[in-house]
């Protein structure tokens, strides 16, 4: 395939030195998925040129031409390549010998390889997908060419999957779709990286820390709350003062203070379990937080809800015995299971145990002892719990084993947020301890857990895994009642009032019944119910769902057990 | 009184020069409740001197002395007070005449005005209340002296009352039961003025939050998120970088981020107001939001909770059309209504209409007509509405008119937060508009509403009004159940369960049953459940109320319906 790519940019070139015989090359590989090949062109490409281009490569590709591959002097090379500047300056860097590939008229400077002849290309299996400026060399301080990207499968169908996908993937953009849908936006005047959630988008964010929170809580988790800022001191303690060094901001006045912005949550929560003297009657201590951190990112790397400054992190800690280690980790397992289980994502999940890198025993904090007895109880849980896992050796973190977990989202998009992470060194940093029951100072063990790691990113994934058509228990607004006429206005609010541990709104706009639907639909409703003259008079509604689209019509009773049966089972 | 007072601070230096011939006189003037007197003391007082001196004095009085004022010249004066080092630096400063008062031997450099003798003076209505350190005419770069604090009244009965308050503002201290009830903390490791929630404070703040955004969410009001952090622009754009210049906490880092962190809440959300084309049909849009915003306080005048650098704000607001001021600010003093009375709180409270300065226009932002409407609306509403408001005129903000509250704790202390204030402004510098009926572009009006302001003070407030003992629906732990022994821990456990929509706590730990009653009971819990053989054959429950305080045994049954009502009705 990687051939089939290659050559096409070789075509590519040829269909554009016809077309535009000023162009000057610049070099054309074979990419994923496709190939580009970049250009000086004495003026812009416009969408229609790409359409001829794309016309005269098949036309290339159907005259049987042949790849022929040449080895030359560089005395050669530099008479062939004398109007290519760029094939020149390439030429000054090769050390090894220098080949051209030649197909009639046309020579490049190229290492291959090729396929032999454009008989083995489907013309029906590429297609030239979008024009972009390029820096030669991809250095800033060069010329600026342009390159056309080339989409290339060895099947027309397989051209055809990929493209769908991509139209997919950008119809579900979290971006476009958080506009459409009203869910988030971002402020000039505020800056970016930093979102400012709208009521909509604020009704997500609460349903799924709710969410989140119930289960967590029914495992033993407290919340706590903490503030944003810190003394620098909290994070050379914890270590985050050097690893996130350039990452930290820093926060001063003019009366002199001077904080960071914490960067992680878990120092500050270290502090709340050393506010008072523990107990080994007291562990474990679960403390769950769902608060900002912020993070440094590059300016220019900022943008939707993947890369921001303020992250929404739910994070959640155990303090423990090394006893109580092994129960610990199960419930944690438990609570991302049932997470995900209410989102439809566990299944095609994959389980890995992240160990040691045994050779490099030095790169780890704590003893090995600890270790060994934390990757056994890994084990044991991985076979109890039937996970499937797979170890992963050198993959723990510094300071503890742990398991990651792996999901795919619609598009099949891998998605590793969940995690499970042994911890004997923090708690041990900050001088936390427990009076055992022989009486002694004993450190504890903590043990991480992230369940659905930042809502910034959660809900971009979200956005895009369902195309912005949430579970009936997350979306905005859950059920849309369109009341016919005036007249039914009051049969609208009946129900509403019926429905009222729901999220209804009454569309009353002086708008047609279809425009209504329609309107309901592009905010992706679950249940648009439309009421008039028949269905007051049945005691029926006329219930239209975004799964099944038809309009039928059923009893007001049964549409609340309807409703109710997808509430409780956090139907999709 | 005042003159009473004044005499006892001059008792006070007749005594301890008595007691104490090498003490040197500062000042001894009278303050609110009581008097006081400073002394460059050879060696330090104790609590035993504090007492002898207090009896010294009383003898004092009993011997019916007079106080005898005299004019007397510059040059007497530095003889008399040639052994007082302080008189004569005060001598100084005198430009008007001198005057003494005596009393028997010892004399004051003193304007008076004072009793005529010490029989004017009840000596079992003062008392000596405690010592202090005080700088020479309170200038740090002087000498230090010894405070001697005393209190006084007319009568025995006025001191004890107000001993009695004293004592019970102390044991309410919300610094200390913040403390024994486990709600909050500090860290010097994330530095002073950072309080962190403990889970207890936690669902103290939780439940408040819940309770304000139920009765907000009835009344119209949607709930946002916003970041911590803003480029300057905002705030520059608002007017706050101006009023909160010193106050301001600004963000850097190594990457060249300039921020501050809000210092206010609402520009924020004036941002996700102008997300989005707005038209009339939309109005009025309320947004309301609890999120920390950060000032910059006086690093020594951070303490407990009620001044600290991380304020959690409940804040909210309405951008409407004029037409709609009236009705939107109705509906927030139903809100502060609401709230306020699931507290207690809602009795003897005052409501002030805050209007303009009539004398100086020049001082408020805004049309002279809107200001003219709103006034009047503020007047219909308290009319309409039965507030018995009383006008003050010149206490309205800058850019409209507002309505105050104010409430009195436990102690009789003035609590004044919430507010509801109309905003002509802040919509036109950041150039809001609405489509009008006529296709108009409008600035919206603001009207802002604070309900019980931040929580750090609000909760501050609480405990020191219940002195612990929340509502039931507000209570940490609203049932403490006790198993008699092991072989009641089942019923326990049964009991739990069916109570599973409050919080409750079995006690399992291997203490005696008086002693457990003891803990819930310093717990301030509302409900103590005390159950062994007896109640599980009658299915029953021991209860012990924190009201009532007696045990009474009664029916399961009928404890659920107690909770039920206290909990629905927010029974304190």
């Amino acid at each position: 395939m990687e051939k089939i790519r290659h050559s096409l940019a070789h075509i590519l070139a040829i269909a554009v030195k016809q077309l535009f015989p000023k162009a000057i090359l610049g070099t054309g590989p074979c990419i994923e998925n496709g190939f580009y090949y970049d250009f000086l062109m004495p003026k812009n490409f416009s969408e229609k040129d790409l359409e001829s281009i794309e016309k005269r490569m098949k036309e290339i590709i159907k005259k049987d031409i042949s790849f022929e591959r040449k080895i030359i002097t560089k005395t050669t090379a530099k008479k062939i390549f004398k109007k290519e500047p760029f094939k020149l300056d390439l030429l000054k860097e090769i050390k090894k010998e220098i080949t051209t590939y030649q197909s009639n008229e046309f020579i490049d400077l190229c290492s291959g390889p090729h396929v032999k002849n454009t008989k083995e290309i489907n013309p029906r299996a590429f297609k030239l997908s979008k024009i972009a400026g390029a820096y030669w060399k991809g250095n800033e301080k060069n010329q600026m060419l342009t390159r056309i990207y080339g989409i290339a499968f060895k099947t027309e169908k397989e051209l055809k999957n990929y493209l769908s996908l991509l139209e997919e993937t950008e119809k579900r953009d979290h971006r476009k779709l958080g506009q459409q849908l009203d869910l988030f936006c971002f402020s000039d005047l505020v800056g970016p990286g930093l979102p400012m959630y709208t009521p909509k988008g604020t009704i997500l964010i609460e349903e799924l820390k709710k969410n989140i929170e119930s289960i967590c809580k029914y495992y033993g988790f407290e919340k706590v709350i903490t503030p944003h800022l810190a003394k620098i001191d909290l994070y050379k303690i914890s270590g985050h003062a050097d690893k996130f060094k350039e990452e930290l901001f820093h926060v001063s006045s003019e009366k002199k203070h001077e904080f960071v912005i914490k960067p992680v949550q878990c120092p500050h929560q270290t502090q709340i379990y050393a506010s008072k003297i523990r107990s080994y009657k007291d562990l474990p201590i679960r403390y769950m937080e769902s608060e900002k951190q912020y993070r440094a990112e590059k300016t220019g790397e900022v943008g939707g809800l993947n890369r921001v400054y303020a992250i929404t992190v739910e994070d959640g800690h155990s303090f423990c015995q090394v006893s109580q280690v092994k129960e610990e980790v199960k419930q944690m397992v438990k609570i991302i299971k049932k997470f995900y289980q209410s989102l439809g994502l566990w299944k095609n999940h994959k389980v890995y145990l992240s160990f040691r890198d045994y050779q490099h025993p030095e790169k780890y904090i704590g003893d090995k002892k600890d270790w060994d007895k934390c990757e056994l109880i890994l084990k044991q849980i991985n076979k109890e719990m039937k996970l499937n896992a797979e170890i992963k050796q050198g993959e723990a973190a510094l300071y503890g084993p742990k398991i990651d977990f792996m999901f795919k989202d619609a598009l099949g998009k891998e998605i590793q947020i969940p995690t499970v992470q042994i911890d004997f060194a923090t708690a041990k940093r900050f001088n936390l301890s427990y009076i055992s029951e022989t009486g002694k100072k004993v450190s504890p063990v903590m043990v991480h857990r992230a369940i659905l790691g930042s809502y910034e990113r959660f809900l971009a994934l979200l956005i895009e895994h369902f195309a912005g058509a949430f579970p009936f228990w997350l979306s905005p607004i859950q059920i849309s009642i369109i009341p016919i006429g005036e007249k039914h206005i009051k049969y609208a609010k009946q129900i509403k009032e019926k429905l009222k541990e729901y999220r209804v709104e009454i569309n009353l706009e002086k708008e047609t019944v279809s425009k209504k639907i329609r309107q309901a639909e592009l905010q992706k409703t679950p249940f648009i119910v439309v009421v008039g003259d028949k269905e007051i008079k049945a005691e029926t509604i006329s219930l239209r769902s975004r799964k099944e689209k038809e309009i039928k019509e059923i009893k007001l009773k049964d549409f609340l057990n309807l409703c109710q049966n997808y509430q409780s089972k956090q139907k999709l």
